[in-house]
């Protein structure tokens, strides 16, 4: 059994069934009544005019994000684990054109306001120094941690007055969501939130992710840089129906409903073994050799995490009937 | 009907079924079965051992394969009308980070030996300007032209002393191979190509072209450039699976003689209007504007082509039958 | 005698005398007080607000301000002989991350605002092509030739609809200045330019170039961006005073005046010979192998350009007189 | 009395001298005589075959130097407060095009084989991850400290598995190997250096640094870089003159001898407010508020450093002698 990544979950029956609908004669490019009903529906779920544009990678999504805020000779401040610093083979600076990430230290890969003010008031506002120009968060964060609607305000409060835009990467947005039981507008763009990467393929979609711009204005050229990248997909239709597909029902919520669920089972059994608490579908605990050894003997499979720590993710098939195998074997070490 | 482009047909059903098929749980990123078999299917089929990396659109391709062989202060050269100058919004020089593509004319978008050999016995080896260390042509051409063995090795002679790459940018390779009758491997690698885009998406694809390498070595940095172009799929198995779907049982082929077959039938229905000829599944023929009124008055749906000329492109799924009534229509005009 | 580059002529004494006086103890980069009194000077000069950036070399200046004007997803137009396309070894695509030159033709290297227009209505408003936010133009041009105010105006006006900036590479925009005996307002922000390379080394500077903004707000970024380039020199004092030694007493007018009348020796001398009317610096005339090996064997130094012509270039410290040896050998060919 | 930099120094005479016999013809760029002696007279100094380039700026030169051994999707590990990742605005990231710098932490600026080490084993080897091509040390350090031969060699030793490039930024190359009392060989390229930049304006120099490759095979690719980033002064005569003449006679050496002299001096007064070992030609010491106006009073102007600390520079033209007023002053605090 699978526990070593949600990206190798398969795609749900709704997003396979909306690209099979869409396999009928239409337009090239973002031209297709499915590309042109994505600004709608996000305007809809976020309750607010944005811009929204499908890309075929979170990667992709998170550089084309900071590029559109943040100039070359500029900065992004970020957590030093932030997945866009240590898993993106440089994105970030090829998106922006040599654009640094300032790192920030922090407990289960979030940023706190004030490590983030120190970091702020440790830069010279001169030439020899890159000024920040923007702040990226991760939520839920690589360790499967949920910032609320008010600790995202509190980030953004500290960067006000230096104007620096704010990108949210979502890869597992759909996890905090469930997990915060707010609206997705209260955790973004009324928290202060200017660009989200709003993932769908860890959650049940295939390759298709939205770019979402609470400040529309920052689409325009991000339509440019999405084409020069090579992102711009003809065949862009089938990229649109996933995103509309996991949209329709409320598809994405319930599917990270049923990987947060399978994860809270996972945390009830570590029990004192977690070294993060459980907030999404991500589990860190203490494991031994052994004990990590006996657990892969029995079929699971999952990443080690350092020296004697490993790391559990659920996906949106995981829900919590189907990872109790895997809890009452963690219980029963 | 639509004429207007190859890049909004449907996605053909073994594709399709490939995909479904490949919905089962496995690992992410190429670490999956079919993106582990590319390379040996590719091999097989080009005779050689080669490198293959899937990637979700042509340009992608195009501009990684120029990457891998042109420094920043280098230059491509290429067709003044190619499609990495005209129309992939600066992918090359992003890809690249500002390598110059140096634009040679020449009639139905195909370069000669003597209008390369004249570029480059203009440019002055010093400092000051760009030194060229790659080729690109297309095959088929922007105009539906085909480059023989012969053609494509004299052009590899050309630039042989000078050891620059040669790319071929292959979005219709299949067209060419289908109307050529040689094997793959004759057109590029044994006539001196170094890297292939081997286009899929135009000829029944969804999403996923194919980055052939007949260098193998110059795979390894690539790999790492896909990822920071955020071209790294993490469901690559559904890329490398549409791949797999098209060589297998030479469906690439045969979906490129049913569009081959259609645009011929228009060729004849053309006649004396023809402005090139038609070698692949592109017709470009003279048109006048009442003309052009008259048959999109009939449903048919195409571009014009500057004044007084049109593009009619056909599709895997426009076979002969297919294309009957424009031909009829056209040659009624 | 040299007459194959002012770039190799030496450097005039008040730019000497004032480097030497600006070898007193005083603050780096450019917190001397002759940097500070740059934008006050060139104010004056220009008869309006201006900002003004010392470079050691006018690429950096060109490229500066090709990137103050130009997204990297965009492109500059110019001239296809321009010394921006084919001298400076891709440093405005370095500069400007992979922007594109669009490549006119024109008669003199002069772009035409008939040519411009043509050009402009080539490009598609699609995301599929690079879109133009400048043009660039030469004075006096690579070939001598020098634009009117009213020739600028127009080319400015073509542009304006499309909002692109208007900058001019002045590597020898005092050769310009002192042919046309206007003010250089006149010729360059009443005329509708946005950015001037005003150069000074090929007139008798060392090693500083002014690139000088007629709308100030676009300095602020470029000065983050001429130090992430190196071009930030410590002791940044030196070059400040080489500009303003150039201005004080119109030095930099007296010298292009010097080598202007030494060109027109030279073209009266060459008469029928020449290939392009003489407006500055620069002589291109038809000179037979066997004519410019007699020409050198008399110990004149100049380039061939192309089969059957030569160029010949008279710098500062070759005014009429100096040249007269050389006019008289033409004149006896 | 200036200590808060030497970059603020004057030039010392012989370079002035040699400027001056500089300023006669000769050819443009670096054909002239005093550039083709640039190698010769490095290769005699470092006592091995070097390739030399000149360069206006010490953050050129490093930048050159890291983009001549790292890709863009590679990186160079430095310390946290290296000059090129905090005082270069990422010049740097502008030349490699956006290769990352990797960061880690230690006393007086100086990289441990230890922490170089760790920082190595937490790179995994996959394209997720940039992976380092090369590190960057600072001899002498940003707070001048100075690394030995045997401290290089051992860095060299951990990196050399990996095929790591060995770069030396030498901005204080000659404090260093004053202090040293080494050979320039023994303290790179013996110890493992591949590229060094040497600087010399903070030296007694106007406006050149030395790039010398080790390795001169790194040399070609890169003067294509130095010219499309806009270093080729086309008047490079006067810029190798100033390294011709810092090198004959040891001025370079007896320049920064001067300068660790004074810096001695301060040491002296300042005894046990020394926050670093004083071996190069920077004093950092505590100081507080009030003693540090106190100094200002007299008339001595510096940085502080922090709260509490602060930073005294001493130039080529402060040896001993001239600073003993301001060592005076420290011992009566």
């Amino acid at each position: 059994m699978r526990f070593f990544s949600d990206n190798a979950a398969p795609v749900c029956q709704p997003v396979l069934d909306a690209m099979l609908a869409a396999n009928t004669l239409d337009t090239a490019y973002d031209g297709d009544r499915w590309s042109k009903a994505l600004d709608g529906a996000m305007s809809d779920l976020f309750e607010t005019q944005v811009a929204c544009l499908w890309v075929p990678t979170g990667t992709a999504a998170n550089a084309l994000a900071l590029a559109a805020m943040v100039p070359p000779h500029g900065a992004t401040i970020c957590h030093a684990e932030a997945h866009i610093q240590v898993d993106e083979c440089g994105a970030p600076e090829f998106f922006t054109h040599g654009a640094k990430l300032l790192l920030v230290e922090g407990h289960g890969a979030k940023l706190t306001p004030a490590a983030l003010a120190e970091t702020l008031g440790g830069i010279r506002d001169d030439v020899h120094q890159v000024q920040p120009h923007a702040v990226s968060i991760t939520n839920a964060t690589e360790y499967g941690r949920v910032y609320t609607p008010v600790e995202v305000a509190a980030i953004a409060e500290v960067i006000r007055p230096r104007r620096l835009g704010l990108h949210m990467d979502g890869a597992r947005f759909a996890n905090a969501v469930a997990h915060l039981g707010c609206s997705p507008a209260e955790v973004t763009w009324r928290a202060g939130v200017d660009a989200l990467s709003f993932g769908f393929v860890k959650n049940g979609g295939m390759g298709a992710e939205a770019l979402v711009f609470f400040k529309p204005e920052l689409a325009a050229a991000t339509r440019y840089r999405r084409k020069r990248a090579g992102h711009f997909l003809s065949k862009g239709r089938f990229l649109a129906a996933q995103i509309l597909a996991m949209l329709e029902g409320d598809v994405w919520l319930d599917n990270a409903r049923a990987a947060n669920a399978g994860a809270q089972l996972l945390a009830q059994a570590a029990g004192e073994r977690l070294v993060q608490p459980v907030e999404a579908n991500e589990v860190f605990l203490r494991l031994t050799a052994d004990e990590a050894a006996g657990l892969r003997a029995q079929g699971f499979d999952f990443y080690d995490w350092g020296v004697g720590e490993a790391r559990l993710v659920t996906a949106w098939d995981q829900g919590a009937e189907i990872v109790a195998p895997l809890a009452q074997a963690i219980a029963a070490l």
